[in-house]
């Protein structure tokens, strides 16, 4: 079955199954030795967090409990698993080990970190469907919530995770730092720039969540190197459906207000598409930038419009079904088993992401 | 000689020299060696900054080479020598080891991190004497060259650190964070809720930089407890002498403005020395926080007075200095030569602080 047909079939279905973990009947509880390990993941990230005093430890359970899908540390898992399968080793009706649960619990702290404070950044109104905790907090208890949850994973990482790993996780957090510092400087014009920044800013993170558990847990090389092109097709279809969701996503499902990229001055792939050049990409970033701030909405709107008119939206929309294709692709050769099955359903899930 | 005769004698000297790297005649300047290592050093720290895109680059550069004392990661390289010379190895006229000069580096950088992430929270006008960072390139920016900054910490410990090392600067970055979290909450209004907060705030990072060249560069046991201990006396009285900096301090010399603490709500030593007890500081605390913006300073310049009146000023002077004596008090069997004698000439430095 190719994504298109895929697509059609399931978009009769009535019903998606939401990925949040604590949601019921939630996508992981599918495959409930996974859900089990994502609940201990869960727990783990709780006994971080009750370090902290009462109003601020709140606030951050909240936010991280508050509907994250838990997609990163899955990924973990998963990987973990299947080094465990690649060595022959049935771990399948076992919870997963020890520091795989630890190292999941810190790659959703860092995720939830650069939430935070991307937040601030974008002076983000909504997150997860409530009000931003820059806006509940201020941004001042916002900016050391976010350092704290950052000092966190690395903890877990010096811990738990081998120097090599904890390398990688170091040099993803300082290639996401620049990729958000190129965007405030000024916007990607082209498709080559826009992967560029999204590969620091999301497709890097997939990555290492995926080949994180894996390499930890003794995974050969030639795995790793699968797991590498499966993270990297992923978190390229995954971001690319985040910036579409930005434009045709239902507030009430994304969490989020429509329009809020390019609202905070970030050109993404449907408008990249959409666009006759660089040239007319720039006239709309900055006819968003230079209006004043309550024309600004009305401005994102015509410009997204005409965005979906010229099929930037559609475009869009089949290079991440293309690349999740791409992903499935490098399906041959991995471990058979509840990992391998649980990672092609998440892509199948993605196709019809709505949140 | 005795703190107070050093104090006495050393005040009739005009001329304190600066302890800033760059500046002619500087303080380190006594020592070549550890002089040269300070500018391999700076040249580290350039070449990691090198990676970011002009504007932001210029923007960090400005600010990491705008006036920093260099004092941790002094402490790093001293550590360092100091293990060397513990060993018999003669190295007092060689550079110090690569990986020493990367971690100094890093410690520095992370202390650049604090210092502008800081400066949003406290909303400061200034830093070193210029227009603070977030107010030149705004919140949005500030907050990610922050977050840049750490993660290239992160990444010199991942590579020139120990994991075991690595763990300690983590759990200090995540205290840091508590602290300045706590501070958020609610001010402190005891001696011992002061001191665990600037424990947090700056003296574990002290101890860090102290322990870190030497632990890396085989300190034996007692070696590195001797050091923690100088490095605690050394960071309490740094970061009291600070806080009275902050009341009694020269613009000029300090580069921040005068009550900066009290007018964030911060409370500090000598307004808990100089108070009646909690319940008077908590009503300075409250009468700062609910005055109109407007009338704010005009409050703080007089609780300020106050507390000079009362004393508070002079005995945390004392303190502080109390504090150097017990450092000094430790110095008995450090392996001798140019690093214990340049250890001894910080604590005398300080004796004499005004920025």
């Amino acid at each position: 079955m190719d994504s298109q047909t895929y697509v059609s079939v399931h978009r009769r279905t009535p019903l998606v199954k939401p990925l949040h973990t604590t949601a019921p009947g939630s996508f992981w509880g599918q495959f409930p030795v996974l859900q089990h390990d994502l609940d201990l993941t869960d727990a783990e990230i709780e006994r971080n967090l009750d370090r902290q005093s009462l109003r601020i430890r709140e606030g951050l359970q909240d936010f991280v409990r508050g509907g994250g899908k838990r997609l990163r540390p899955a990924l973990v898992i998963i990987g973990a698993r299947m080094a465990a399968a690649s060595r022959g080793e049935g771990i399948d009706g076992q919870p997963a080990p020890e520091s795989a649960i630890r190292l999941a619990a810190g790659v959703e702290l860092l995720h939830a970190a650069t939430l935070i404070h991307d937040d601030i950044l974008d002076q983000a109104s909504h997150r997860r469907g409530r009000i931003a905790l820059h806006r509940q907090y201020g941004a001042h208890d916002a900016v050391l919530m976010g350092d704290f949850l950052f000092s966190l994973t690395f903890e877990l990482f010096a811990d738990h995770a081998s120097p090599d790993q904890a390398r990688v996780l170091a040099r993803g957090v300082s290639r996401m730092c620049e990729s958000e510092l190129r965007n405030a400087e000024a916007p990607a014009l082209t498709r080559r720039e826009y992967m560029r920044r999204i590969f620091g800013k999301t497709t890097a993170l997939f990555i290492l969540s995926l080949t994180l558990g894996a390499s930890e847990h003794g995974a050969p090389e030639a795995l790793l190197q699968q797991l590498r092109r499966i993270g990297y097709c992923l978190g390229t279809s995954f971001q690319i459906q985040d910036d579409i969701l930005d434009i045709t996503g239902d507030p009430k499902k994304t969490g989020k207000p429509v329009g809020g990229d390019l609202l905070a001055g970030t050109v993404t792939l449907p408008l990249i598409l959409a666009a006759e050049g660089p040239t007319e990409l720039a006239t709309w970033h900055r006819s968003v930038e230079s209006a004043p701030a309550r024309a600004r909405r009305q401005i994102v709107q015509t410009i997204l419009s005409d965005v979906r008119d010229r099929g930037g939206v559609d475009v869009a929309t089949r290079q991440a079904s293309a690349y999740l294709d791409r992903a499935r692709a490098e399906f041959a050769g991995l471990p058979a088993g509840m990992p391998a099955e649980a990672l092609r359903s998440v892509l199948d899930h993605l196709e019809l992401r709505q949140s």
